[in-house]
């Protein structure tokens, strides 16, 4: 679903998207979405991709001239009005790669302006729990751990990738499928003093996880729900107890913030000394075997799957 | 539900929230709550009312030694570590009476705060819908109008308290029993170029004005549960539709914030030359009439019922 | 200094800032500013006019072809990357003329945001002080008010002005020439139990004003600077009184934020059942009596001047 | 001048601030302030110690009954209306002693609470500059890096304390002996495309770093104010300049958010795989030496120095 935004050799000077002139051989990352600039969206909204006329890379027809609308080819056909990001020097192919679903964790920069209220938001020390930590969801781990969590709680159904939550700051990794939903929820609240967990981030995109989630979320807590990028079915929601008496605190977020993708390739090249990003990219397939890579990307037996020319 | 927290002579002399002396005759406004101060949520929250030790003057039993703890009485005691506020000169009895549902829109005061993010949360001149305008409601609507709202759309059942929106500022007043939630729907996007409104709070406890709301909310729109204080059953909601997708900014709040019932008080009396906020309390009654005056606040020919000695 | 954006009869149909054509004979209002749109800040910073390469009308030489840059005309050019704004239709021809001056208070929009704070920021029932109240401090007068301000006092050296100080909400209007600092200070300790003002706004561009409100605001107050868009000088600032142990949280604030001239405009249409906004245009000269104008605008002796075609 | 919270073995079980009994044995951290709990401040801020009443073990008098008011002792008395706080028990005796600097870094959580706002406060991955980098300095420093700091710039005189810079997330650490106000700036611009810091922390308590600090700034860039914990005299600050046209957000921060000492804490334990917090304890001496202790906490070669019983 999320199009991929690689890092390009761009075969000819283009302005890049903060207004430096590009030279031939500089590494780039593309938003994946064309927005209009014009409609009510993109003037009163900042960073998100709300466009009324959006267009994305991924969901462009190949058809349509002049053709080269995608990352799984030798060249690619960038719009004028594309935002063009330059790799910093210090930031690695592969943290190039990451930028974009990171740019989706901006839900907990948004999270983090709300902790300057008492006790809300997303706190320095804050017990954070991430469900699903496929690439989106490893990604908003380590925003979590990079902007000051405590404790981490990772829940996936793949060892695997639980493996990767561990090395990249989660204290307990849960494997679905030989934990209970009571089982975790007494762990989180045994870590917590019998609270619940401050925050929680449903990347799973499994309905069940989001009533699982809240569930385990403490009084006022804050719950980020970005996994539903797509329509999986519903869920029965109770206002009273998951909502008002709750006193919730709820982030919807779908997309990137597009002003999230500099900073993002900053913030991991920061911490390079401290977490070794490029092992995130488990998997690399020529533009040839992009079927393979398809595959394999839905595995759970992988990470960040790259196709390159 | 909701303890009422009225207006009382003090019998003798007690210190205010504030630290200042009450003299005899001072009117006071107790906060219904009674709060332990020393559990993890009395010292990790500000204003709440989420401790663990939790007793609330309405919910007291009054075979309970010294049984005075009602507000339907001549007489009532004071536990010493109650919150007592002194009612300022410039704020009449109505003004005080207001001032607990009114400290419930704190609600509101948070998503000001979520507006200096861009495009989300409350940002002056906002469209502004308000489910159910009774007591609680219309405190909601006067706090949106009195902190900078531009339309405000009320929906209630009851013609007597639309009328009341009507007067206190909401340019529509939707009648619930004469308009379907497409007719609802078409008026607010027609307002809002076709966007929907930016902030929602629902005040009427009704399952379905949730999913109506979130429905009628627009893109990385703040919808505020305020209505739901006891549990009536269960909605079905969407994960992708009304959560994700939407880019939702939900704010759950149950019961008040005692530190907004001095401020809501002040705020009332800096408008008092706008609105006759005195003509709210619809209805009066003493203390020996109090099952009358029980069966008159649920009828929908009143707004804020008041006994009294 | 400010460049006056006034409503003018668009002479062609031209593209609103939203998307929408216009019509001829519709009143829009102009951004003073004209944008690159492509620098570091246009691309980063939402609303603000920080652009590298920014040129504004009242600062763009007659003398360059089209020659039509200035308000004081019959006709004037409009360069398409203008931001134009249509005047909503239940906005007056005055609303109009003060949505540039009112869309520079949103720095109050910004105090509001730190209101989510504990007693930070901008909070509902707050004590307000506004330095001088010409056209810029009355719209931040106005403003505190619509956003929910307690008790106002205003502070200037004409009666002329308090007058209209003590018509938009101000509880107290201090003669600035009649008046001690020690008078001022002592007045607004008193009006807050001996604390000082929650927030000080100062609009008088008047360097000891800037001493005299950051000594007259309370522990952790806000101070807002919109005055001194001119250098006339330094002041002796003491980093440990007025600054650390003060707490302070300062904001400094130059020039408008262009997102907030149509909000401007809906917020005091919304409002005009409250206040006779239009009453704030108190001098309207033909452009051929400018100079006239102009001398009318320096004066004490008046609010809002307009030089109209 | 800031008062030394150190572990100390509770002599018998009281309650811990969060209302567990501590154990023989237990460690905690007192925080240095006793705050009356019933003035305005205490009622209405959260965390902070703006007490009217304030009384702190550093300045409390030892002629006084029960006498045992310091850390530089085998026995310590602590009041049952202090805040005493339990060490968790994955952090080291060093990590608690740097858990009350570190809460003084409170104002950085403030930032980036402002940092929701676009383009404002403290953003994932925004260039950092420390004025200062004895304990106070290093705790902001340490701060700045675990909220996700970009690079960070240290400007201290002592080449020992740069050296601790560097290796606590420093980019450049700059010896503000052999290096001019000038050099200084221009490595900043030239970090930051010409534009300046977005974050300055002030903990030098020169008067001269303030005016070079904000100087250095980027417009709309956040200045925070710790250093200055005593009177060493005025500054000439330009309104113009200095705070309007820069669009400056200053945040004053004296003294202790309390709330923030467990956090602190567990902040610290949360990262000690990433650093070894435990060398920022640089001296230890017996409290027989207290004199020598003291002599070498004012010195360049020292960073935490402790006094133990």
């Amino acid at each position: 679903m999320v199009v991929e935004a690689r890092p390009a050799h761009g075969e000819r000077a283009v302005l890049d998207f903060y207004g430096s002139r590009l030279a031939e051989g500089d590494r780039v990352v593309i938003s994946p979405d064309i927005l209009c600039g014009k409609c009510y969206w993109c003037r009163h909204t900042f960073g998100y991709t709300w466009c009324d006329n959006i267009r994305s890379y991924g969901h462009l027809v190949s058809t349509d001239s002049p053709h080269l609308f995608g990352g799984w080819s030798e060249l690619m056909y960038v719009y004028p009005e594309s935002h063009v990001f330059k790799v910093p020097k210090d930031a690695s192919d592969q943290v190039a790669v990451l930028a974009e679903p990171m740019a989706v964790t901006y839900a907990l920069d948004i999270a983090k302006g709300h902790s300057a209220l008492p006790n809300q938001g997303f706190a320095s020390a804050d017990t954070v729990v991430v469900y699903g930590v496929g690439p989106l969801g490893i990604c908003n781990l380590i925003k979590a751990k990079l902007l000051g969590a405590g404790c981490i709680v990772a829940v996936d159904k793949s060892p695997y990738r639980l493996g990767f939550a561990r090395d990249f700051g989660a204290a307990h990794a849960l494997d679905a499928g030989s934990t209970t939903p009571a089982q975790r929820r007494e762990l989180v609240l045994e870590l917590t003093g019998g609270r619940g967990a401050d925050v929680v981030v449903e990347c799973a995109g499994v309905p069940s996880a989001v009533v699982e989630g809240i569930e385990m979320l403490r009084q006022g807590g804050t719950f980020v729900e970005e996994g539903h990028f797509v329509d999986v079915g519903e869920i029965p929601l109770n206002p009273h107890r998951h909502l008002c008496a709750k006193n919730i605190r709820l982030i919807g977020q779908m997309n990137l913030a597009y002003t999230g993708i500099l900073p993002s390739m900053n913030l991991l090249a920061a911490n390079r000394d401290r977490y070794d990003f490029d092992r995130l990219v488990t998997h690399s397939y020529d533009f040839t075997q992009s079927l393979a890579g398809l595959e394999k990307s839905m595995s759970p037996e992988s990470m960040k799957v790259v196709i390159h020319a």
